[in-house]
């Protein structure tokens, strides 16, 4: 029997699944299944697995045939395969893993946070393939962060490195975060930080107007002097918060990712001009990329974690 | 034969040495080393190697018969035990781990970063023996650095994960650190950064006189309000410091090092009040500890770099 593989990025709305065939070494088959908040989590799990279910019977397989299944989830997750808790699917702390393998049959079931994951499919097929240990940065409407270190995901304790977003940028910032705390890394450098930003600098001209961050990017690339501005800002919020997570992990590169990311090119020389200017000179040329994969980055982040050594 | 292990810690005026009994597990013997600055590394190497056959001598084996060598060496190091620069001993570019098993015949040599050699040594005998994922903290001089992840060294890109001291907490800052950027946290949380934000915070009180860490830390504790107000300002930056390290990493503990953290556990509450007012629910009850082997972590921590699993 060909050896197939699941990998599942679980978000807010909802989760893009795949199966991958190890033996042609590709997706083969790529979908998606609404998900919605819901505190008893198994509404969402019971959705994915039917589903999975149903594909399965498509290549004539049941879900125990699976080789593994890998699942990414927006929470913190620790390395023994615990959600602590997902805000935005409402769930609580629940052992995923064991769930997992109660109701598929597979024993070979391996969780981690959406930004880990991701980061590990860019580094198994995107733009980090060269390297072993990255940062990978995704800009949307919050600040994510992935960890690698030495070609694993580095959860930490309480499965909460790489909450990069909520770093300590602006202490005497006044407004609060989403998390409770002031100052944070994603009030000025995410999709809604930027446009935050635009709003305190020039309130005349993007005080009310609908402002997003394409719009400031595509006017400051016009020249526009405002928007250049405010784009400045988010290079050397962006830039300084790098150089300070390099001179704790020093990682082999950096990726960026998320909707910010698609402003391109300039994004990465803008923020490595400053990451340079504060940075030292063992940690300056380390590389700013822009990730590779886009939203597909999780799922072949999550048929990673599972892959036996044979199909790597 | 008995199984001895030798373990160096080399810093700008001594290296500190020890020969280690693995069947008693203890330091059988230890002794210093003066080191110079001069840039043939070999001045000081081949006195280090000189004074430890002498040693070996009275145990009546050569230094081939040693099990193992482990050195840690003030500047970044490569995984593959190669320095890139030592200043303070005037060193250029050099693979210390080959000239080491060249000049002793001894194969099993590792060369580490002193700030994480001494935080190894911490995790092996010190304050840390619970975990596997530590930050330790330097506050001398300067601040520096020691990263542990899974109980491995984390050596980083160039060598340069841990040079936090280096970290940028006040962008604005006009005076420039020894590194050539401004803002670092060495600027206001080191021995002589404490000093530099009590004369600047107060010039008339102690813009002339000679003041140090200690008498700020002696008066602060008497209730002296000055006193308190810089000593409040340095658990504020080191709090904040901390609390973005644990974004990136989210290490299982802090430990806190160096001359500084002779000021007692009042240290470590003060920063831990910031560090929990910055942090993330999930990250705020990461423990901060003192470091507990005081200068001869760095000659546990070489030891424990090179122990044979049937040793540790």
């Amino acid at each position: 029997m060909k050896r197939y593989y699941c990998g599942i990025d679980i978000g807010g709305t909802t989760a893009k699944m795949c199966l991958y065939d190890a033996e042609c070494t590709e997706l083969l088959h790529v979908w998606e299944v609404p998900t919605i908040k819901h505190t008893d989590e198994y509404v969402v799990l019971n959705r994915i697995f039917d589903s999975l279910r149903e594909v399965c019977t498509l290549y004539k397989m049941s879900l125990r045939d699976l080789y593994g299944i890998g699942i990414g989830v927006p929470g913190p997750v620790t390395e023994d395969g615990v959600v602590l808790k997902c805000v935005n699917l409402g769930w609580d702390i629940i052992n995923l893993k064991k769930i997992v393998t109660e109701k598929t049959g597979v024993n070979n079931v391996e969780i981690g946070n959406d930004a880990n994951v991701a980061a590990l499919g860019e580094m198994w097929r995107g733009s980090a393939k060269k390297y072993k240990s990255i940062v990978m940065v995704t800009l949307g409407t919050g600040v994510g962060g992935g960890m690698i270190v030495d070609g694993k995901i580095h959860p930490g304790r309480n499965g909460a490195a790489g909450e990069i977003g909520h770093m300590t940028i602006e202490p005497d910032e006044k407004e609060m975060c989403s998390c409770g705390c002031k100052g944070c890394l994603e009030q000025f450098a995410s999709a809604t930080g930027i446009v935050r930003l635009a709003k305190k600098m020039y309130p005349n001209e993007y005080g009310k107007g609908k402002v997003d961050a394409k719009y400031l990017f595509d006017h400051a690339k016009k020249g526009d002097e405002k928007a250049c501005d405010v784009v400045e800002m988010l290079y050397k919020y962006l830039g300084i918060a790098l150089s300070n997570m390099a001179k704790v992990m020093s990682p082999e590169a950096f990726l960026i990712g998320g909707g910010v990311a698609g402003a391109g090119s300039i994004l990465c020389e803008g923020v490595n001009k400053y990451y340079r200017e504060y940075s030292l000179h063992a940690l300056k040329d380390t590389p700013i990329k822009l990730a590779g994969l886009g939203n597909m980055a999780g799922m072949y982040g999550a048929v990673r974690m599972v892959l036996n050594e044979e199909d790597i």
